[in-house]
């Protein structure tokens, strides 16, 4: 069976957006061996740390929160597609038209109530350090993405956009019911479709969910998800 | 397809074990709309929170943490042993061979590399706050399970164990190989035979870790999982 561990490891030193301290994790150790019999700690984080989902609640005051969630949305279908080798600092309709033309994909094709999920794969995933110059999807791209039928859009960024004023990619998205994955990890994962199994821990109320994410061959999940 | 969600709520006010202050979880909202284009928070919690697994060095100086955890554990098959009408406060090693002859599990079929779990179920799930009466596993119930085809070992309390001096139940799993899940909520969920999906945080260098669990049908995995 294929096997995918696409999220970002949360320690100390994990990459955080602009490197801003204030983005970083703090680890706790609360008990150790010199004085208790177990070993227990706590972790204080950003909860746009590493893989999370964002939830309308991040852009928009009467937006969804965490509670909107629910684990339906955690299999669905999902093609990652590859953009590694494009020239520019951004994603576009036109290069997300070129690809799924080269890939003859179907976007009208019945995925059920799950949907299916696209995932972008760039030069971000070589890179084990924050870079202010990632790669990430660019409004067209996010437009072009809402008319289609998709429910989520992932990223190997920890943005999904990049100083666009105004936040048109998160809200393109968003307010087309699309949720939006970031801080994937796909060096070495080809470009195709899989199983996306998608679990966020489950907190209440919040704008983002720090999730775990894999990808599993296409053949993984019954056929109502097919 | 069938899909349970048997994983807690994290909220500020949520169970915490024996109800300790040190234990609950702190929000923060570092931005939002009053004086920012977006919301976000960051989430200071112990790593035994609601749904979690227990790694060796929860219990062990030398033993591994979860950067010995991965996702080849993610889905197993597993059985789900409802033990809500006992008539004590643990699940003795008898309880287990009782309810095993019942089902007529055969404890020594194969499940190839990723064996396969338990889940107990008892009064527990019925309970929205702290039980300092919680039912557990008796260190004679973890021997049981210790010596069978067992890979984890899930349960309905915030401890595997209750008041056991030395923590025999957490060590003979965790000696064994086993690795434990504790805060699980089965209420609503039959006995009988499921895949778990479970997706912990990818959290390195720590004895615990909080994580989303769901049951999914048998017939849910590839023939390799069944």
């Amino acid at each position: 069976m294929i096997l995918y561990d696409i999220s970002s490891v949360i320690a100390p030193d994990m990459p955080v957006y602009k490197n801003r301290d204030e983005k970083r994790p703090r680890f706790v150790t609360s008990k150790n061996f010199s004085s208790s019999p177990v070993y227990e700690g706590r972790l204080d984080f950003d909860l746009h740390s590493g893989t999370h989902i964002d939830l309308p609640l991040h852009l928009f005051p009467e937006g969804d929160n965490s509670d909107s969630w629910n684990c339906t949305h955690s299999f669905t279908r999902s093609y990652l597609l590859d953009f590694s080798r494009i020239k520019g600092d951004r994603i576009t309709a036109g290069e997300l038209e070129d690809k799924t033309r080269d890939l003859k994909m179907d976007w009208h094709q019945s995925f059920d109530r799950t949907g299916f999920t696209i995932l972008l794969k760039t030069v971000n995933s070589k890179l084990d350090k924050f870079n202010f110059s990632f790669v990430f999807l660019d409004h067209s791209g996010a437009n072009f993405l809402a008319r289609q039928n998709v429910t989520g859009v992932g990223i190997d960024a920890l943005g999904i956009e990049r100083d666009q004023p105004g936040h048109p990619t998160h809200k393109a998205l968003l307010k087309s019911g699309i949720w939006i994955l970031e801080g994937l990890r796909l060096d070495g994962v080809p470009e195709g479709e899989y199983i996306l199994a998608l679990l966020p821990l489950k907190i209440s109320g919040v704008e983002a969910l720090p999730a775990r994410a894999v990808l599993l061959s296409p053949d993984s999940m019954p056929p109502i998800y097919r």
